[in-house]
């Protein structure tokens, strides 16, 4: 690949500083290296390797040995380590990153044709894997700081950094936080935690510090873990945990979230919309049923529906007939609607003062396949249907729970270049609100904080 | 397309008896049909056309008046009615469909070049339309039932009847109910109500029948719809309609769901699963924070994660190596089991007494693209991974959260081929494990009445 080579640190020559070292060597040779390291006078370092703590057992405590003996010769020559056992870090603007990288595979791919069962076409469709992004992601598991980083792209966003901890012996969650609260180039910092290393008081003290200047998205992994081991103490231990993370949360203005999904639809939340100034929403839905359903998901997940005026029915009336439509919210529709009609209806309701988001649950097949639209003049459409500065969320529901194959690879694409236009694809109604419930809830927090300050 | 047509139902010479009228007129005209309807002697009339007591307000019973109207007719005659305002019945045996003629709407494009906005192509790899099946749904809405009946080839069942209800002047949820309770064609009983019309109690008993009998899965939907007329007392009025159902259904044994999605999975579990005799779950996924993940989406919803016994663990270590494996529960792999391996795990874990389901939720690509197998291969492996008349359920989940084209058809073609090999592949962790509590606790309710009498 046109990168030179060395068969060890030493023999780097003077001339050629290097700013960074990833060590990925059996975990015993580590120190060794870390050694040679230091006498190059390399700054920082990741290690790589596993094999450290995360191995021992009550009886057996080699691993942490090591770690310490990393530590001492790190302290004596002022090297600071990332790890062991992580991935380590994405910074796409220094070209630095552990995801795979997609052009050398598509040619090892090529040169050896046994060997495709991994199958990468269409990828680059959604954009370079190390496009430098605004989202901050601190992973304290190394597989879903991989996942985020390889299906982020397919969502629509990219990363400003991403952090794999590994067994933080030496820089830890709250370095990183405390960076991210700084650094001008992130607008969302978004984590996945199972545990606090060090001081957790310092921790919500750095939390409280950082949400007033930026969203902090915590995925607490672990909340159920006591399960398997105390089956008889079960709810009650989970509960508290639980409890523990929330309140933490309500104190700190961090928004919680359960699961890799949610911090995904939070994060793309966050990086696109206004935080709404109210919960009041109105809903644009198929009629029956399923207006009925989209009510239950909306109002299950703390938004409100307040009523249309009724000027604005009337004004709705005059160009959507009556029969076979309901001008109550959810707006239900029998499928008369057209794109344009549908553009125009929800500017409308923008204007209303009662509602500070609108959910456009309409299927996207439907005004797409349905009325003969392409998906660019549908997303051109929806994403030109405020007026900018409106201060208003116009949310997209797409589920792509359908059978035709030709509707979901719409809506993957749909979801991906939605955010790219300035609104968010939710993959349910529920999802949509909830997340939109919790950026509303972001807001009321940094109310109270300038009422207090 | 070759069938006879008659201009009117009284030119219908007397020597071809007709058993259903189908009745799509505008609704002022229906009353002079249904008393065609009853002179021609045709025992059954769905009534197609809206325009009834649905749209009547306050002020104006028009529509009321127009149902009083067709009942008085239909008693004259003894026709039974069902509707009006609904998509009728579905029943493949009888060839009779509500749903879109899909090799007409071909033929069609074919024809109409310009009007192919509408693309079919694939469906009919997902088995055609009116294949008859082993579900019963009842719909209090005509678009539920429909997208129902569209979606479930793709989700690999097919049902035994649909009735879709409309505004019930005659024939209502109770009669199709127990119908359903004692037809030899339905094994399970799915339905979508907004509130009853009749006496509750009546319901309730009938309920109790039923579930004896056969699974009852209940969507109700309309849970939280006051909330936009009553803002105020929103949280108290909600909480109490769904204490209410919940309760209903405690006493009951219905089963409880929340959305069409949670409706569908349901209905996947009740076909295919024998009832889980615990609430105890093996886990297997990929290691790290996505095994953390799984451990809390099993937890949140109620499942239970017993550990593996150490004679299991000893079976195992001779074809896993202990480095980057995880034999607690769940059992995490780093990525280094084969097919066969996985396969020969999930029959050991079925054989300790503590597990009466297996979730596998290391996903479907990994194990195919990522260790080149077929999907052919990967499902036959699954489909036979248990012996059979284990009693124990192997739940697969099969996430389709990924960038790859290929992936998402994979996964799409996994879901709906799954069911039609004696398992289900869920959407998520958390969804598989919601519905599998659920099961188990209709089983707990069969015990308890079994206990009773």
């Amino acid at each position: 690949m046109g990168y030179k080579f060395y068969d060890s640190v030493s023999s780097i020559p003077d001339d050629t500083p290097v700013d960074l070292a990833i060590i990925a060597v059996p975990a015993q040779i580590t120190p060794s290296i870390i050694e040679e390291v230091g006498k190059k006078g390399i700054p920082f370092a990741h290690v790589f390797s596993s094999g450290f703590s995360e191995l021992d057992s009550e009886f057996d405590k080699k691993g942490k040995k090591l770690e310490e003996e990393l530590i001492k010769i790190a302290s004596k020559y002022g090297i600071r380590i990332l790890g062991p056992n992580c991935m380590g870090v994405i910074a796409p603007k220094s070209r630095l990153t552990f995801l795979m990288p997609i052009r050398t595979i598509q040619r090892a791919n090529a040169e050896n044709k046994e060997n495709d069962s991994v199958n990468f076409e269409g990828l680059e469709d959604f954009g370079a894997l190390t496009n430098d992004g605004q989202v901050a992601f601190i992973s304290q598991s190394g597989g879903i700081a991989f996942t985020h980083g390889m299906i982020s792209p397919s969502l629509g966003y990219n990363f400003s950094k991403v952090v794999s901890l590994g067994n933080q012996i030496d820089l830890d969650l709250l370095d990183f936080l405390r960076y991210f609260k700084d650094d001008p180039e992130t607008k969302v910092i978004a984590m996945y935690i199972e545990n606090i290393k060090r001081d957790g008081n310092a921790f919500v003290r750095l939390l409280k510090e950082t949400t007033a200047k930026k969203p902090v998205i915590i995925w607490k992994g672990g909340m159920f873990q006591t399960g398997h081991q105390a089956v008889m103490s079960h709810t009650g231990g989970l509960a508290g945990n639980y409890k523990l993370w929330e309140s933490m949360a309500n104190q700190t203005g961090a928004i919680l979230v359960n699961n890799f999904v949610e911090l995904t639809d939070m994060v793309q939340t966050c990086l696109t919309y206004p935080i709404p100034r109210t919960l009041g929403t109105a809903v644009l839905s198929m009629s029956g049923g399923s207006a009925v359903e989209n009510t239950d998901e909306v109002e299950r997940n703390g938004l409100i529906m307040p009523l249309l005026s009724q000027e604005l029915i009337q004004k709705i009336n005059q160009f959507i007939p009556e029969v076979n439509s309901n001008l109550k919210n959810p707006l239900e529709f029998g499928g008369k609607n057209s794109l344009e009609q549908t553009i125009k209806i929800i500017g409308m309701l923008a204007e209303e003062p009662q509602f500070s988001s609108i959910i456009m649950a309409i299927p996207a097949e439907y005004l797409i396949f349905g009325r003969g639209n392409s998906l660019d003049n549908y997303i051109k459409g929806i994403s030109n249907a405020l007026s900018p500065n409106s201060g208003k969320l116009l949310i997209c529901v797409s589920d792509n729970m359908n059978m035709f194959e030709q509707g979901i690879k719409m809506n993957l694409e749909f979801r991906f270049r939605a955010l790219l236009n300035g609104f968010v694809a939710y993959r349910s109604t529920g999802a949509a609100a909830k997340s939109c419930y919790r950026w509303w809830k972001y807001g009321k927090y940094l109310e109270k904080i300038k009422l207090i300050s």
